[in-house]
């Protein structure tokens, strides 16, 4: 499954409308890097790997849209490291396109590498595994990070069933359960406090998330809440897995202290999909990521192997 | 403030509907204990000293209405405390006039007991607080549990600022919100992902929530979501407190594993307010309450002081 493609004809790319989903399954066409930039900011394509994948994309179109479409989300590292991967080879189409490709093998890679750790994790009959956010194909063009390793679980028979964190403000637990629902996996969704009780009474084997950045010493920064997790599933013996391509991790960066979090509109928070929530007048803070210390993950899994 | 009073004439009850705020004032009026019953089931009154109060005015209405409103939520205990102590007593709308005063009173004391703590958590200008779900006047009839330190640290003239959770799925921080506002109070409402991160950022000096039942060994059942943040303050350094009336302490089980969860429908995840969140076909699940265990909670307060 893909979440982006390119147009048949010309130098354009067809995307998912992520902000249509679970409602309606609706392709855009992205035919400038402007349109490429608007896109990401606005999340109608969301997810580190497949940001980068598009922003590739959008300098291929136009070589001097570099600073447009790095500023357009400033946590996900993968969007910088595609756009200087395009901006130093001579082909920029086919070095998107390559990336595109290398990103979905990576994915896959994944999977193979995630599969034994769930496997290894599971207690019972049904392997339970929880997930926050979504980092499935629709977050990366192919397969998914957190979700590759499931998908393997389900082509090898086992039986399975997930726990989908509906991941406020912006509700990506319903991509991932769509998703799901798509593959025939089995899945709960469940609002972002319930995770630490189901934890707590035994009903989670395993937690698998992707990334948007990974700093140096292994602190991951993911989707705000992603922490939170982290801290249960410690406090109850319960592997932590973080599944994201290598091109995730930011060599530069000593600690996650050091990455920039994005702070999003208090629309998102007021609001979802025209229903009001809370009033205009409520004030909001809206970190969208936060920063789970390496210590309270078992293990990194990308496609180059499982980091500990 | 009161969010519940007695009718100016004949054996009823009036309270504020909460499952319309912060959006409209509106109060309801509750003739039997059938309405009471529903009311309570619906969360039109909700917070589990106020829960009490009104069921003992139910009961007062209809002294064989015991089951049907001992029946209506399984958590919180205030509820069969309110409902023993009005089955056992010779006049059952004194007796039921009697819980509403005495829990006001315990809420003032509350405040009283709690406020030193809040200010020997300062570490700044402005003593900065988060809480989750809505321990206000709202949940109580008079004060709030949580929010009386709060409160009781505006009328001491303390520059304060309060984190809101909004707490999914019913969003009870939208109550909070609303009572803080018109209290005056600085606040932001936040995401319940978001807490865990503010922690780590420094941006939060000390956590205060109210209860639903506390097991004789001090775990605390509260609202879902309240044991991750308490895993937060603990990871951060950060006191960690209770505020509740005694009526919430069930001595009767040894630990917090022996409180009944409510599970409530899953169309409370899927929608809000008349609004689609996630498709109907999505499963869901749905426990209300957690459990925070003792180890966590820095101290409990309650209208006869502070216990660790």
């Amino acid at each position: 499954m893909k979440a982006l493609r390119e147009a048949s004809s010309g130098r354009a790319i067809e995307v998912i409308d992520q902000t249509k989903l679970p409602f309606a399954l609706q392709w855009v066409t992205l035919r400038t890097a402007e349109e490429v930039a608007h896109a990401i900011k606005t999340m109608v394509v969301r997810g580190a790997p497949l940001i980068g994948v598009t922003a590739a994309y959008g300098l291929a179109m136009n070589a001097g849209a570099y600073d447009l479409l790095k500023a357009t989300r400033p946590t996900a590292v993968n969007l910088a490291w595609a756009l200087d991967k395009v901006r130093t080879s001579r082909d920029l189409w086919a070095a998107a396109r390559e990336i595109a490709a290398s990103e979905s093998e990576a994915c896959r890679r994944i999977g193979d590498f995630g599969l034994p750790l769930l496997e290894k994790a599971r207690r019972g009959d049904t392997l339970r595994v929880l997930t926050h956010c979504n980092a499935g194909w629709l977050a990366t063009g192919d397969w998914g990070t957190a979700l590759a390793p499931i998908y393997a679980a389900k082509a090898a028979g086992l039986k399975l069933h997930v726990w989908v964190d509906e991941t406020r403000p912006r509700n990506q637990g319903g991509l991932t359960a769509w998703e799901l629902g798509e593959a025939g996996v089995p899945h709960q969704l469940i609002v972002d406090n319930a995770g630490g009780l189901l934890m707590m009474r035994g009903e989670v084997d395993v937690c698998i998330v992707g990334a948007d950045r990974i700093a140096a010493n292994g602190d991951v920064c993911n989707k705000v809440g992603t922490y939170l997790k982290a801290l249960a599933a410690k406090d109850n013996g319960i592997p932590f897995y973080v599944a994201a391509p290598e091109s995730t991790i930011d060599a530069t960066l000593a600690s996650g202290a050091q990455i920039p979090i994005e702070e999003r509109d208090g629309s998102e928070v007021r609001g979802w999909n025209g229903a009001k929530l809370f009033p205009d007048a409520v004030p909001v803070g809206n970190p969208a990521f936060d920063v789970t210390p390496a210590r309270l993950v078992t293990a990194i899994i990308t496609e180059k192997g499982v980091r500990t």
